[in-house]
């Protein structure tokens, strides 16, 4: 593919309009969706209206008035259809981290303390790792983490109560068959629990038609809600109600305005709300989520997959063919595959400082240290072209054929202990 | 005190300048601060200067070079010296329920099962008691709450583990004696925990001078930080490190960039951050902070406290001369008395209504049902008058002898269930 095929690609993409409800900075080819979205053109104007209109002139009424004490739910509803969920059954709140230790204390509780096993993927994102070990070590059970997924299956017996796992792996952006696995935890009485940290809004996700237990996920990646934004959670409807989930604050209260002092949970997924909702940072993720009705319009998540994967698929194919020694440590087969890419140098080259002369060319990427580091590049699917793809390949080549990584600004300051 | 006497009050206090920092609606006597903080007028470009330029425009960059991720120390060190604390022992991070259930976690976790009776009030605000609820169920404990604070020191007994209270009740705006109770806490052997949801930026509060043991507190009321911004944390620097909290989230992590498998705590306050921060809202809550700064410079809290305490008695006295039948709720001795008076109306006369014809005639408190139902006005110190009180009372004297608070439109629909 030369820049000429990309630029037809382009002009033939049904998602191409939506490249125009972002802000993105001239000159720079953005790769990074996969650790912080871009933002989206209305976004500004919306937060200004929460802030000036909603906050600073109607005050404390807006908690009626503007709907900020729906919120949570309003928001939980439009991140539904992305990940196989109905309305009401997904909420706003907290950060991925909170909500993954809200779900694995109603996990374990499930298990009713006759196991309490979490296995999981050593090279799933450390903050579900650390939750699990908090949770876990409170359960009096144990962690237990694979080094390849293939080493999962064993591992689902009869002291298994939960497989733990990131639908795409923010290393790799290996994507698991969630139905499969899910199947298989379930068989051996487990539950399942998801991470859909770096699938939501970017590969196609189907929480009730796996059966899924339970799923969290971040929605400042692919869904664009801006740097920290609230994160999201899901329990299946079967589940909801059965227990107690640790973080009792008022709002998850059966009635929070009646200020009585014992806890009763709310019904249903409303349980999982614990403080007084972020409004003006949900009002941002409010706005992101305009653009994925304009998605919809234009083909929805079947668009969205297959620009996807040819983005992917053509990345691949250019690094093949142009840059040799660089290896590629994402899954070659489409189907095991988010929508991210991830690239190893060869020893003698600084991974590090590859990825900072790439960002001094305008080609964001990130690096993830590890064996073996990595150069990391998300093709969030709304907003990056395919002229994205050659340009990107053209200056790593650039990069590496020049040795401009070389250069003392580019290179690592200290040691990351 | 007439109007004309409020004038000449407002005219020689040396705070008066800060109520041009704020944006507040015409026609509007705003006493509702203690529950959602007004907008500082700097807020909005503050917030837009952070979305446009640091997130739109510098994306991914930011984390470092517009100090992100340092954010959560950054603004728990400009809320330090208002609590008592030093830099480098507050963080801003999460909901003030999330805090809550950290630290006491934590708490328990000290008394080493030794111990595991935790004491609150039960007109605590709700949040608190289920965190605590939730708390001591997973350590085998038991909740006692009293019904009145005299009740206390009777429970602090060798079974007791925690003291946990809110420093000003939500409802009556009591202020309890921080460094009494701690210490009468510490001789029984138990901890002290503090909420200072109601307290920080309004009134003095000395959390290392009162010895205290940890604290959680809330950023959108005195604090003026936005709706649902976030909450800080301080733990006494000698508990530090002693225990895990059990949001063992990744940017609480000693080496959070290594991605290593193995949970390690952070020295010090960093280890009760948990997942990653919301920029947005740390944006207005930074902005917000710089109120502050000019506050400092008017006179720090010496003069908050002191325009609080003639604020509040300038309230109190005007109701008891000019509302015979409505009853003062909140402590009369001002060092029992954070910056809110809560009153209460006849039986036959319904709270709730009375608020809103309030609120339709632009001066903005609010109802909290219970036994009385309260009429709660907030004073916030930064931008509330002296002639705002004297409209206030003689507002609330119009839709008391007026009988309009009986108009079908201020009745309540529907039951608080």
């Amino acid at each position: 593919m030369n820049r000429q095929d990309a630029e037809l690609l382009d002009a033939q993409d049904p998602l191409a309009p939506l490249r125009a409800f972002f802000s993105l900075p001239e000159g720079v080819v953005y790769l990074d969706g996969n650790s912080l979205g871009a933002l989206p053109k209305a976004t500004p104007e919306h937060i200004r209206r929460t802030v000036e209109q909603e906050w600073g002139h109607d005050l404390i009424a807006s908690w009626n008035t503007a709907g900020w004490i729906d919120a949570p739910r309003r928001l939980g509803d439009r991140i539904a259809p992305w990940i196989g969920a109905r309305s009401g059954e997904v909420l706003v709140a907290d950060s991925t981290s909170v909500n993954l230790y809200k779900v694995m204390h109603a996990a374990l509780q499930l298990q009713q303390g006759q196991r309490k096993v979490v296995v999981s993927e050593r090279s799933n994102f450390p903050t579900d790792n650390y939750i699990a070990q908090s949770v876990v070590r409170a359960h009096g059970g144990e962690l237990v983490l694979v080094d390849t997924p293939e080493d999962i299956p064993a591992l689902l017996d009869d002291r298994c109560a939960v497989l733990m796992l990131t639908h795409v792996n923010y290393r790799t952006g290996r994507m698991h068959d969630m139905a499969l696995l899910t199947r298989w935890a379930q068989q051996a009485g487990a539950l399942a629990v998801w991470d859909l940290a770096h699938s939501a809004g970017a590969v196609p996700v189907d929480l009730l038609g796996s059966a899924a237990d339970f799923a969290v996920g971040c929605s400042y990646k692919y869904l664009n809600g801006g740097p920290g934004a609230p994160a999201f959670v899901w329990a299946h409807p079967r589940h909801q109600g059965q227990v107690w989930q640790p973080l009792t604050g008022w709002l998850g209260h059966a009635a929070p305005f009646a200020f009585t002092p014992d806890y009763r949970p709310a019904p249903g997924i409303q349980q999982y709300q614990c403080g007084t909702p972020p409004i003006v940072a949900m009002a941002a993720l409010e706005s992101a989520l305009d653009v994925f009705d304009t998605a919809q319009q234009l083909g929805g998540m079947a668009a969205i997959r297959a620009k996807s994967v040819a983005l992917t698929e053509a990345f691949i194919a250019a690094v093949d063919a142009e840059l040799p020694g660089v290896q590629v440590q994402s899954p070659r087969a489409s189907a095991q595959r988010g929508s991210q890419v991830s690239l190893s140098v060869p020893s003698d080259v600084d991974a590090y400082a590859v990825v900072q002369a790439l960002i001094a060319r305008g080609v964001v990427g990130d690096f993830r240290d590890g064996d073996p580091p990595l150069l990391r590049f998300g093709f969030t699917p709304l907003y990056t072209r395919h002229t994205d793809v050659v340009d990107a390949v053209s200056a790593l080549k650039d990069v590496l054929s020049s040795g401009d990584w070389r250069a003392p600004g580019f290179q690592r300051k200290g040691k990351v202990t």
